[in-house]
């Protein structure tokens, strides 16, 4: 079930150690453990080290991915994932066309919910990284594609962009969706947010811009409070075509 | 591919019918449309009034039954359905579990993305609607169950809970999780969070509350600006199993 | 000490009645009050009706100004006024010009603190009820000049501005204001903010701009729970002159 | 006009030196300028360094002080103080008490809008540090008690309480408030927030508590964003005394 090169944390005592099955060791203080025998071992089962001491075997959620796998930049943090993904109503008989994929995080995130995933990086060095954190993370599902959104073709129930975007992106966007399928941006910039909202007003219905400030609400013996640690990234539109 | 009872909207020039394919009749001013001839129509192709006027046959997103499907109360909002989906990476391998279903709108969205979703409700009468609702949304991965979550066995990768939280949720939550599985509470006050954060501190690791304020940005000839109808509705807290 | 023509607030068993010192009577359930004895009368003493029945008699605040008095539109909201006054340090030191008064709102403020205010109106009608609130306040450090802020001259410690703004506003603030002094510009729209910022930028130091988010936090029997009446209004930049 | 001991800015250069008048003197890279000479200057004019460079002069405002006066521990931000003193009316006619004073920088605010402030500050050690910081600022209307709030008499027309609140205090500005007067307090954790709020609920009338979520706008030639720096930083309370 664990396949070659596939990711999988070992846990033991409450630290996690981010390995990938193969070829090769993880040297750890209660022993080693051979890489290799993960191939055989089963998910929520145990491995031992060579002193004999278990470590539990765990596939990593999306969420261990945003912690662990390798980035380009700064990846769309989980909260606005979230938002596009429930604003667009995305679910298993999605196509969904990504672009500006950096690292794949989100990637990760919509190929463990949509039928496929096909996802435009325009530089070459970020979709390799990309490429390796998809297959490190088992999805099949998921196409990584060292291109140009604009030159996309097929049909997709959600686009997602999160790149340098222009009334150009937009219009392909319209092109590539079914009918009822949603665009989403991620722009940081209010800039970009207003070429998203003026260029999708008259080609979309119901274009909607969100900002998500999120907070934490922290607990101590001196008493609740909002952190004043603050998330806001980006603005994220969506819009339904017809 | 459709079937008897399914949801499906029918739309013609910008308005939107939402219509129950099998015995019955649409009618509109472009004529009757026999609803029974559904379940034998594609989505995404057209089906003719009995003045032949074509109307787009769409399968319902998570989203149409947001604004469409029947409701017992104010359901949880799609910012933070977002939020539990992406804060517990939740996808196609998980089983979930989901308490205090209400009409069913969470585990509309839940059902689109896990392997398997059981949903409790104590409240017979919002079960039947909850039920109602995930049939007609065809979602055969999401059973409804008229009963109290404290009774719910198996185990689970994510647990979400929307009710009248105790101590007591919590703790069964914890056993019925799997390690690695996350634990999502939505509680619209201050006194029901702190119970959360407090019984979950020693039981989880990494226990943290979100807060989301959101807000959408309206742009009209007279300039841009962030609208004033705001939508805090709750405090979503995450804690993972180890 | 109170004059005639000014506001006082006759206070009977909670209930609040917002009058004006001299020729007139007020009604009431528990009798009649001649407004002329005012003008003799001591705030924080009572006044009886004709019916003996004594009323307490105290003079208007700010908070009451902005309950009470006559309106031409909305005014800026308590949360903003005080930004401007914390953020420029404004003091009875200061003389501050004002423009775009609207109904005196932030006049009566500014008045309550500064040595001086003179406020500009550029449309007659509002400056007449601007006035006439002004000199209901019994304020006579304020003047109200029902005219064009470009025309404005003198010097000042303080220049606030709540008006269609462009960057000759801008530019005229900067030739009023003494050194140290502070330019506070309220704009509700992103695009006046950016011509705010864009050309206050190379005239003066420290130009920061301020969102302000404001909520209530309610708390009732089934818990607390921020309000989600919110008061986004507009944004306060703040400019220094060297 | 300047008095021996006073705070003055020395500006050249975009350069800023925070100095005290009196015996001393202040060495720069464009020479040593005798600070006795100072009292004899008029702020708004130049002094001379012995190198014949001149020196503007400048009189703090609230806002140098915030930036330059030493500290206790954090200050309450000018966008809290100018909450308070916008949502009580502070104005020229109005007696007010504070405490939890600190280094007393809202005293410095409140001190050049009120007639008189009085301010409470327990610890010893702080009120020595906040007296002479009013000393510095030449504000003879505020005096500084070192001592408890619950031992204050008087009269006043606001009270506003920054510090470890407790039932008793809030009961105790009831007493010192006059009728129309408003308590104001500050509390970091919803805790207190919530003894405040329920203790003046039987008090005063319109007990409303205020959360002020800040955010800066940045514009850079990347564009134009909310900064991600956010201050919340406390819950204020506002009651008015029927």
């Amino acid at each position: 079930m664990i396949r070659d090169g596939q990711r999988v944390l070992l846990i033991h005592d409450g630290k996690e150690y981010y390995v990938r099955a193969g070829n090769g060791t993880l040297s750890t203080d209660k022993g080693i453990i051979d890489l290799n025998v993960l191939m055989d071992a089963t998910p929520g089962e145990t491995i031992e080290t060579h002193l004999g001491i278990p470590f539990y075997i765990r596939i990593p959620r999306p969420t261990d991915f945003f912690s662990h796998a390798r980035r380009t930049g700064a990846p769309m943090l989980p909260k606005d994932i979230g938002m596009v993904c429930a604003l667009t109503g995305m679910n298993r008989n999605d196509d969904v066309l990504d672009a500006g994929t950096g690292s794949g995080i989100a990637s990760i995130f919509f190929g463990g919910i949509a039928k496929s995933v096909r996802t435009f990086e325009i530089r070459e060095e970020f979709a390799k990284v990309c490429r390796k954190n998809i297959e490190e993370a088992g999805l099949e599902n998921v196409e990584v594609v060292a291109g140009d959104m604009l030159d996309a073709e097929g049909s997709f129930d959600v686009v997602h962009l999160d790149l340098q975007i222009t009334e150009a992106h937009i219009h392909h966007a319209h092109a590539l969706l079914r009918p009822g399928g949603y665009l989403a941006t991620y722009t940081p910039f209010l800039e970009q947010t207003f070429i998203v909202m003026d260029t999708a007003e008259p080609l979309f219905t119901d274009v909607v811009c969100h900002e998500l400030i999120g907070r934490e609400l922290t607990r101590t013996k001196r008493g609740t409070r909002p952190s004043t640690r603050v998330s806001h990234s980006g603005y994220i539109t969506v819009a339904r075509k017809e």
